[in-house]
């Protein structure tokens, strides 16, 4: 078992800054990653279809004999966690429940900001989840929808990419906000530029980056963890467009991806 | 015959600002809006895909009796007029011959430039066109991807838009390029804006305006014009979510939409 990969699945692209931290964190383990390119983005479609479409693909990355599961998409991890956790006897960890737990650890002030496409905004997810650890926080949501094709362009430190994030971030710079999270696995790409806009006091929290480290925890409460070995295995599913899909994922892994294998049964 | 309304195509609400067009040249002509919501966008799609799609939008709007057909999408009219002329028997207009034939005029120095999305580009539709027109022509086509969520999102005159259209347009900016024409719908919106970085010596051709153009000499050919009358009928279909189609469309009208309405039957 413990030599088993680590299964993720995302929506598209977005998941594989959180690919890029299990990579940094837990750098011998395997790793299995599906984008359901085909069907993306999932913020636009109804909660019945992104609980059909996680569950696919949950049971496909199964096939690859998975030791735990990753819902590196904030739509499907709002909507499908529980139940996934439910189907699935191996850990299932997701995108949004380990960047609430730091992110109300680290505020002081109590007033957290949640940046993040218009359609987790709109779910209202982080709001909710963070009232439940802390009954008295203050929130404030900011829906940022050209951070994604910024990112997707490799804008990443233009100065009109700065001027859109000091647009979007007016509502909560000077105001006492001391936390704020990157809702989107994308937004990871623009943290330099984002924490030069907000300034050095406020804690950015990575969601990428806690998912990354409860997926540590995880395996060391399981004694899951793979002992060191050579050589580690990538292995990379699509089910659209393998090319596209390496040509932009090499810019947000910063690696080479040796094969990209299509997967068209869903 | 001549009391029938222009039926007018996209698969979503750029085809609106020739629509838009059309009601400041043709004031007085009914007109039947169908964007295909449920399907956008069209460049990711194969041929087949786009010319089925297309079929169908034409078919759905020839039950409302219209006069004149307008394939207000760049992907559709590249894959799909040929077809749709054959197949109607009333005038067929798409958005990029009428384009293409202004920017011929207008050119003297026969450098021509063309902006679009990354799936007009790569079609290399414009580049066949214009060299069929005018073989000894220089054409550059520059792809320009954020350009739509920019109108999108409302950044029509942000700084930050203005310093990536600079950086989309370096190429042409200073190289005797004298016609540069808009090959997406959403562009007119930012011709202000792609002026001021172009310089007042370039002629922007706005496909949206050459359209309109050609559907008044079109109507005039063919005596189809509609005799002036009190009150003019606007019909608005879409295949998927009426209420953002009306949010966003109404910017790009400059006008109240009185009621948008669901066609489901694709």
């Amino acid at each position: 078992m413990k030599n088993n990969p680590l299964g993720i699945f995302d929506s598209g692209i977005g998941g594989l800054t959180i690919l890029k931290k299990v990579m940094e964190l837990l750098p011998h383990e395997d790793t299995v990653y599906f984008g359901d390119t085909a069907r993306l983005p999932y913020g636009e479609k109804s909660p019945e279809s992104i609980i059909r479409y996680s569950l696919q693909n949950a049971h496909f990355l199964s096939l690859h004999k998975i030791k735990l599961l990753v819902i590196a998409c904030h739509t499907a991890s709002a909507y499908s966690a529980k139940l996934l956790r439910e189907q699935f006897s191996i850990p299932v960890i997701d995108v949004i429940e380990p960047a609430i737990a730091c992110a109300v650890e680290a505020s002081i002030s109590k007033k957290i900001a949640v940046l993040g496409t218009r359609a987790t905004i709109n779910s209202g997810i982080y709001e909710k989840k963070i009232k439940e650890c802390k009954p008295d926080a203050e929130i404030i949501s900011v829906a940022c929808p050209l951070l994604v094709p910024l990112v997707e362009e490799n804008f990443l430190s233009h100065r009109a990419t700065k001027l859109i994030i000091q647009e979007y971030l007016k509502p909560i710079i000077h105001k006492k906000f001391d936390t704020v999270i990157l809702g989107c696995t994308h937004y990871p790409r623009l943290f330099p530029l984002i924490q030069e806009v907000l300034g050095v006091h406020v804690t950015i929290i990575d969601s990428a980056a806690a998912c990354a480290q409860e997926i540590l925890n995880e395996l060391k409460r399981n004694t899951l963890a793979k002992p060191p070995s050579e050589i580690e295995k990538r292995q990379y599913y699509v089910s659209d467009d393998p090319e596209k899909f390496k040509r932009l994922g090499e810019n947000f892994l910063g690696k080479i991806m040796e094969r990209v294998s299509l997967y068209k049964e869903l």
